[in-house]
């Protein structure tokens, strides 16, 4: 067996295909690459048993992964998250079989570090001693943490608004921070030229073929997480898209093994913000692709992306699932917060959280049926967004009382 | 098979027993109480291979938990943290086969959720309605949340100083948090009175006697993931010492169950701060039981802990173990949480760095041999620590260029 069964990469719009021995990029149309694997053969044999004693973590997956020598692996103990049944909330919510998938276990706290893991693995392997990327925070700060473990020089370009702590993870392991007094999308522009004046290579999401790698393998880990069937309906916040692309290619990927029925697929839903909705206002017009929102605008910051270069990839997915697109506001997903917190002590993320807003929404509308078996992505560990939650407590003297306030 | 062999309670001073189906908190004598298995029925039914199809949680090992009734678990999927090889900084070390427990993937980003898992779901299991505790942030924090899942009303005492995060978690899950203007101890006093005030379940450190439960769980993972061999040298940040305890006792019972050598322990190492080492002078000055350290101060706020109720029981691990108590300075362990991060991507916590600090120095010493295979615990996650950092980043302004210096 071999460790890895990649093929090559090949175009998500033309027909070009390109090596996986090369560092690649965009292909010449300007479309992402993604990556094949020789299936036919991993078919013959690979089977779930073979999973069983492995460590719990997404190299477990290692056949369905890019990196071709285990010894390029840089690896933090990534993946294998939970897959919590949410039962307070879901009765709340009239979905009694909700599921949280809870990325805030992982290395930096977000599920970023799943791309990471992979992507940084891959420029290794292939050579790459110096990256850029544009970030909300959480990429950056998870790309930086793994290039300093691979010997990679990393450039980071984040929004002033990006989470603080982000910041601090960039800056401990090494990377070259810059801030911007803009967007994501600004922050794109400026790493786009230093990738040119510099020679870097460029890590954008979707403008590297291996980040998506890393996050398909939630797809994975929910499929053999619920013994090899797949849910009703996954809920996803969407920014870039990279996670919904990826948990739909690693989906195709298990009916190609026949891992999975052929039959069924998960309805894929892409929430975002009332602030930030363009895949949603898309889909609502019924197009393949999304106009840049303008005046982009939300609490769940990591999926404030005004134009994701993965847009059409992100409608097919929800389309050929039969999903849909929904806005939340921040309010309610502010509410769901709280709620998800005190009911089932799970602090999540305001992207996780908006995930829940869309699930409480979408079983109100009768979208999602009661007997359905619901799972919602917390992308990331509440902690790391303490202004979240205001915190209001009573000072005491070391010799002072607690005094019960009789009235409630 | 039972889900747990739990079977009675014991005092760790004098002979006395208690049931396990009854609220207890210390014993009589004032001494903890520690948890007791059938050990001799369980060895006839319990092998290593029943372990290979289960979760990978904390939760796997539920016949050595006393929690009698799956139903009461309350989990957020805690446990089977990464036990990492820290190649970079154990070369730089001269300990080639250092590795890095990593608590930081796990609910609150601590491994008091260890304790928290546990705790809570024997104390709803028992009936427990409403329960205090005082911390220094992790586990109340942890506790919290807990507490809200299981439906138990909590009370938490902490520091104005410990981590801000934490105050967070609390408020999110829904606990009546107080700040004192004092230490951990001042919480505790204020914490006993209103025990006593408003007839609460105590949750203080080793006042009820299954925090320690869940806290072992470390210990049996690390042999599990070692292939049921153990390390030569373990190295735990002690501040209560909960942690050290409960792994020295999980080895017990491993030996106990036959499944590690008789003839072989880790060495126990109890690491401290400089401004905070009561187990470390009564180590030196060959005492069983520690004085309370006056002034006590260290950036290792969780740490930051005068006076242990399990004093005796830490110091006679070490003891037992031939391990060793050892301080290091807090500049020392922030240089070591630099270090580790930008050469191996971890962001640790700086208590997690005085293990690395303490490693380095006993390594110097010749205390630990080149070719011991070490284990650091890294108790929790960095981005609970930001003020660890400093950042100094440009700020950019939307159409400006990075300029990289000609001179680095």
């Amino acid at each position: 067996m071999s460790f890895s069964y990649v093929s090559h990469l090949y175009c998500s719009k033309c027909e070009k295909t390109y090596s996986v021995q090369e560092q690649n990029q965009l292909c010449e149309c300007g479309a992402p690459l993604l990556v094949a694997y020789k299936m036919d053969e991993l078919k013959e044999s690979f089977t779930p048993q073979d999973l069983l004693a492995r460590k719990a973590d997404l190299w477990r997956y290692h056949e369905l992964l890019p990196v071709q020598a285990a010894e390029n692996v840089v690896t933090l103990g990534e993946g294998m998250t939970p897959l919590l049944h949410m039962k307070t909330i879901g009765q709340d919510m009239n979905i009694p079989h909700l599921y949280m998938k809870d990325e805030g276990l992982i290395p930096s706290g977000s599920f970023k570090s799943r791309g990471a893991a992979v992507g940084v693995s891959k420029a290794k392997e292939l050579g790459v001693k110096e990256l850029a990327m544009p970030t909300n925070g959480n990429a950056g700060a998870a790309w930086s943490l793994y290039c300093a473990q691979a010997g990679v020089t990393s450039t980071i370009v984040m929004p002033i608004d990006a989470p603080e702590i982000t910041r601090k993870e960039c800056t401990a392991a090494g990377a070259t921070l810059y801030l911007v007094d803009g967007l994501i999308g600004d922050a794109g522009k400026i790493v786009g030229q230093a990738v040119k004046d510099y020679h870097l290579f460029d890590a954008s999401t979707l403008k590297e073929p291996y980040r998506i790698e890393g996050k398909k393998t939630m797809g994975l880990e929910i499929a053999e997480q619920f013994g090899w069937e797949v849910p009703d309906v996954i809920l996803y916040p969407t920014g870039g898209g990279v996670g919904l692309i990826g948990i739909y290619k690693a989906l195709q990927e298990l009916q190609a093994l026949g891992w999975i029925a052929q039959d069924k697929l998960p309805r894929l839903v892409a929430v975002q913000a009332e602030g930030c909705a363009p895949i949603v206002k898309a889909w609502e017009e019924g197009k393949s692709a999304a106009e840049p929102w303008q005046d982009a605008e939300t609490v769940a910051f990591g999926i404030n992306v005004a134009k994701a270069l993965g847009d059409f990839l992100i409608l097919d997915a929800i389309k050929q699932t039969n999903g849909c697109a929904i806005r939340v506001s921040d309010e309610a997903l502010l509410k769901e917060l709280q709620a998800v917190a005190s009911a089932e002590g799970a602090f999540v993320c305001p992207e996780g959280a908006a995930t829940f807003a869309a699930a409480r929404q979408l079983r109100e509308d009768g979208w999602i049926k009661q007997d359905e078996r619901v799972v919602v992505l917390n992308t990331g560990a509440g902690i790391k967004y303490p202004n979240t939650i205001e915190v209001d407590a009573p000072v005491l003297q070391p010799n002072e009382k607690i005094v019960k306030e009789t009235v409630k």
